[in-house]
């Protein structure tokens, strides 16, 4: 794409009402828009990573079996109020509206009540399942709070995924095998070094759910790391009983501040037995469905990245999920040379189908490098009279710094 | 995708509640579920052709240099109070919610306050412009009545793209080129034939807006359309001023119900006056920026094509919009040479990147061949002992019910 037709532009200052590192680089990068806290509207280049991010998810969700579904912001209260979690006492952040006759809805902070509901016209029988299927979808959650920029929002993407399985030891092969796509995930957006496999709560159905955790002065969460095991446990189940259980001695563990960026749930028959999800067995006896639900926020992971890979000049995107993969950023001269050759350059990497953002904006360079260095594509290719003379480009590396004279070829 | 393995079942009843064709046709197929009057999750093989017709849209709006943003549902009620299209009097399918602190927000109905609003920090100069962004994005209608289907929703996905030109004559030709745009996508979804350019009211800006109507028994709307033409007029506008405005003769025309699937708009600087998004010219000098909105519900489209391309069997997709391009059905023997056979070609077809539903599933031949009709996909390959015997596939034409026996090579 070239820059002179992307309508954003960069700016030196984030809005003044902005605290959050990662919206303060994203928003002066033009990659987000604040409509207000908590809410952030995704310009190209935002989107453009954001769709990267949500390519990865989706291959490791479809490589496990996950089978991609969109269900509705819009909920039938009659689905909550089943599971005992409409009522606002029960959960503290739903937003709610009212249809025209006056019925109350709500705005889906999550979707197990629905899809559970919607699973009773496709799951009869044992031969019906394994299920799992998942959704990339808007939530709403009325947070009292929203100053962590896009690490909590009150309207943000969530890639959603439940299991559906006739017993718990099946449930367990699934979650598993969820929990290694996870690993994967985490590891393919660039933050695989600093995310951990956290012991959190489990609720009613299990000892314990698995939070990944990556570690990061902006996170809201305390994890005690244990490095050579790269594992963790959150401080809210820090305590003898559990270090004892999972082997750990607390001399070993390092507590660290970290962004919870991935969570997996064992939910039982929580959901099933309220909502009436039951399968016939092999003896034709009824049996509820035994659940388990699996989140990542893409935004979340998005500005995880940015708090993570990011330095006093501007972002620095690991290049599985850089809006584009190269920065060529053409310094012109009068005599039209320069042009000339970036233009070549340009068609020939895109034909080539390597993604570049071209610099052709009538600029001075020190505008072009210091925006450059901000939007933080992996590498830059520099082109000017001076490169030219030696019929070369010069490639810097956003993360490195590293230079070098490439000859064009 | 073997069939075996996609979670959703056919069914033989719509809900009772459920009137409209097109909704009755997509549940029973397993393509949606009905959340609500009004409110459609889309199940894995409806969001596949939903994604494949926002493929088409998406390649269509960049042609003409659209560049894809995404924002957010919540809105800040200042935007709405500027251009007086806050109250409830005013716009009267609002939702409306509350946050923590009690502050009002609505939920995004259409976006050109937003995104003028959000234009005030990426268009300074007249060297800004043009610009056009649009949106795959929900919306949100509370609607009073809400009984056709997936072609009117409560919520609903939307593509909206908006325009932003220095003067009228800049405007008009772009608008030109995405009335045309809107032509190809509508030709290349499948319903070209049947869907006419409208002329309806253009409110304060322009003398007419232009509709997209696509000509159905289940349209809202009546349209006088003329064939030769191939254009039509919206009841609204159908005067006589505006037929010998239009070189139309009343005896030439002829009256139908239609469904309106797309709509583009003039909107002059009603927008940008209100919120404030201003150039300088080549002057120096200030002008509002001239705006124009242009929108598609992929859903209703979506819709729209079941209510046109379906049968007393079921559904009859277009290549371009099928969830899949082939089902291949295997009538299995005892001795397993057609599940040997069927597999392999399976594989075969899988990789050479044809989309292949492939029911592999342990059931008669009767209840395959109607799930098949009623899903719709173009191509039906039956391979069964009979077929086998002359080392060949029967192939049938959805549409033309055409059948032939191919060998396998």
């Amino acid at each position: 794409m070239k820059q002179s037709q992307l309508f954003t532009k960069t700016r030196r200052e984030a809005p003044k009402d902005e605290v959050a590192k990662n919206a303060q680089l994203l928003i002066r990068a033009g990659f987000i828009h604040k409509e207000m806290a908590g809410v952030y509207s995704y310009l190209p280049l935002g989107l453009r990573t954001l769709n990267k991010i949500r390519g990865i998810i989706r291959e490791e969700m479809n490589s496990i079996g996950g089978q991609e579904i969109h269900l509705t912001a819009l909920q039938d209260k009659r689905n909550w109020e089943a599971t005992d979690r409409w009522s606002d006492e029960k959960v503290d952040n739903w937003f709610k509206t009212n249809l025209k006759n006056g019925n109350e809805v709500g705005l889906g902070f999550t979707h197990e009540e629905p899809l559970t509901a919607l699973m009773k016209d496709h799951i009869s029988s044992f031969r019906d399942l394994p299920i799992s299927a998942y959704q990339f979808q808007t939530k709403f959650r009325n947070e009292e709070r929203a100053k962590s920029g896009i690490l909590r929002g009150r309207e943000f993407l969530m890639k959603d995924l439940y299991s559906f399985n006739v017993d718990d030891k099946a449930h367990q092969e699934f979650y598993e095998k969820a929990k290694m796509a996870y690993v994967k995930i985490f590891e393919r957006a660039g933050i695989g070094a600093q995310t951990y496999v956290t012991f959190a709560s489990g609720g009613s159905f299990s000892k314990y759910s698995h939070e990944f955790q990556t570690t990061c002065e902006a996170g809201e969460d305390l994890i005690y790391v244990h490095e050579e095991k790269k594992m963790a446990v959150n401080k809210e189940v820090f305590n003898d009983e559990v270090l004892k259980d999972l082997k750990l001695e607390k001399s070993q563990l390092v507590e660290k501040k970290s962004i919870e960026v991935g969570n997996i749930f064992s939910l039982g028959t929580r959901f099933s037995e309220a909502l009436g999800l039951n399968y016939k067995d092999a003896e034709g006896k009824s049996k509820p469905v035994v659940m388990g639900s699996y989140g990542i926020g893409p935004g979340r992971l998005m500005g995880t990245i940015a708090e993570v890979w990011s330095d006093d000049k501007g972002l620095v995107w690991p290049e599985s999920v850089a809006p584009f993969a190269v920065h060529l950023v053409a310094l012109f001269d009068e005599a039209g040379t320069v042009k000339k050759a970036a233009d070549e350059l340009y068609e020939k990497l895109t034909k080539k189908r390597i993604e570049v953002l071209y610099d052709d904006r009538d600029t001075g360079a020190g505008a072009k490098f210091a925006d450059s260095d901000l939007m933080g594509i992996p590498k830059r290719y520099v082109i000017s009279e001076k490169s030219l003379k030696s019929n070369s480009i010069e490639t810097k590396d956003r993360l490195t710094g590293k230079v070098e004279m490439v000859p064009i070829r």
